[in-house]
């Protein structure tokens, strides 16, 4: 590489908020910028956003674009990472867009498109929870469960690019249906949106709880993290319990990876990791720790909650 | 290397028989020789065995001595790879034998000691079904179910030396009993003893089957992979139900490992792949198949039954 050409900005994508983050070649974050996701607007104009919002990331570093190596990009759906194709990301609304070759247009460096899941592993990896360590697996629990991968210091795609997709693990053959149409995927029994359906069917069937009061004072009507976090403040007996069965699958997830993979760090990440940190950790570790083939030195895998946030 | 100093011996360690394989730089087989495993005499007569056993077949390879590379041993049961320590070898009553020291002493040559099923897997991406590729997993099912991760075409062993341990991906959760002492893994649903337990169950109940005819026939008292053939080729009905049930379940398998590693090749291994091939791994190839996240590009990860032997 061309001397002085330390910078990488990563892009993050989602559905509230476009960020961008400068780092150096020492691994040091030089920079945040965050604009509104406009997406009501055109794909066009949102790309224009992006090249925008790179650029003011870099003047906010003050340093300069030749300074620049690559821009990293985390994109909130499939991708097809060595031609920068975004193929599905719902919550944008995009169908195959060609966002590497579009940016690589605007903006006139290297672009890499992944994952955003894959993204956030790799944060974890490089200044966040599994700083240091050279295997990595990340667990994100959202509405969906995430992963990605890092092997021998790399983020590990496999051969068609679909490493890494831990929530589709079947944990419970003939179980739950899946969103992806499948059934006893992790995802479809340890979720945020498979807690929420066993709260749903709980309250239906006549359980008293905090937790609807709760959702109409936030003016939620979805489950999310801020509202399992309130309702385990308040000692929700129904909240406590299905937190605990979500623990208890992840904790099995978390063990069926370290039986395949035996990284050194799994970190759990997502939006009640965040919130909940070791609370929602521990017990997830505890049934890990109890499933895995290979107890001795079980406590040598590390098992711990991401710490960079969405 | 020294110049000349091509050669790597490989040695299996079977219950029955111990066999010594000749391979040079170019992996090419240039001898095989095999001895009855002494499993009555003491640790060290039987190290002695093996030690002698490699001469012979480098003998027998018509090469020297100081050609030898290395001596890459298959032990039966948990290893350390980095001491060359045999932790326990249930069938050979062995426990935490040093048997890369010891070796290292009688021969004077580098020694690997690795898990067998993780020398089965190198194998087959060294010569067998896997060949070509960089990223493989062998799934080998017989009593248990082990396995071997290559990726980058290297041997992937994980922060522990534990990885590959695929017949403990649980996809049952509190299914039944495995003989790791938890519940619903994969081995405890598709392994050779798991269609025995089941094909035992069934007789006991009253069904009626050939199976046991067969097995006082061989004088065998277990259900082995010659058993499992002999009951299908007379299609009797309750080995066809039983072996469909484990093609589902290994499917569902292969798909796990298939969602969070994305290999190339998965080879499916062990004595009755091996006697049955395509009719064995079809049908787990179609589970397979259904249960992947990614379903495009399904069928450019190949799964397919091994090549080698045992």
């Amino acid at each position: 590489m061309a001397a002085g050409k330390d910078l990488i900005v990563g892009v993050d994508m989602g559905g509230t908020s476009l960020r961008a983050l400068v780092v150096d070649g020492k691994n040091k974050i030089l920079a945040v910028e965050k604009t509104p996701t406009r997406r009501d607007k055109k794909t066009g104009e949102l790309i224009s956003d992006i090249a925008a919002l790179v650029e003011d990331a870099v003047d906010s570093a003050r340093r300069k674009w030749p300074h620049v190596r690559a821009v990293s990009f985390g994109a909130p759906g499939a991708v097809d990472p060595e031609r920068g194709i975004v193929h599905r990301a719902p919550n944008l609304g995009w169908t195959n867009v060609a966002l590497g070759p579009r940016l690589r247009e605007l903006l006139g460096v290297p672009i890499l498109v992944e994952n955003d899941v894959n993204v956030g592993v790799m944060g974890e990896y490089a200044l966040g929870a599994a700083k240091g360590a050279q295997e990595v697996v990340g667990v994100f629990v959202g509405t969906g469960i995430g992963g990605g991968i890092i092997s021998r210091g790399k983020l590990y795609e496999g051969g068609r690019g679909a490493a890494g997709e831990v929530g589709h693990i079947v944990i419970q053959v003939d179980g739950p249906k899946c969103g992806c149409g499948k059934r006893g995927c992790a995802e479809a029994v340890a979720s945020r949106t498979a807690m929420e359906r066993e709260v749903r069917a709980a309250l239906k069937a006549g359980r008293k709880s905090v937790i609807p009061k709760i959702m109409k004072k936030r003016h939620k009507n979805r489950m999310t993290s801020s509202v399992i976090q309130a309702a385990l403040k308040k000692k929700d007996p129904l909240m406590r319990e299905v937190v605990k069965h979500a623990q208890y699958y992840l904790g099995i997830l978390v063990a069926n990876i370290v039986n395949t993979l035996d990284p050194q760090v799994v970190v759990i990440g997502g939006g009640i990791a965040e919130r909940l940190q070791e609370d929602y950790v521990g017990p997830i570790r505890k049934t890990a720790y109890k499933y895995f083939l290979q107890s001795r030195d079980a406590e040598r895998v590390k098992i711990v909650p991401g710490v960079l946030g969405d």
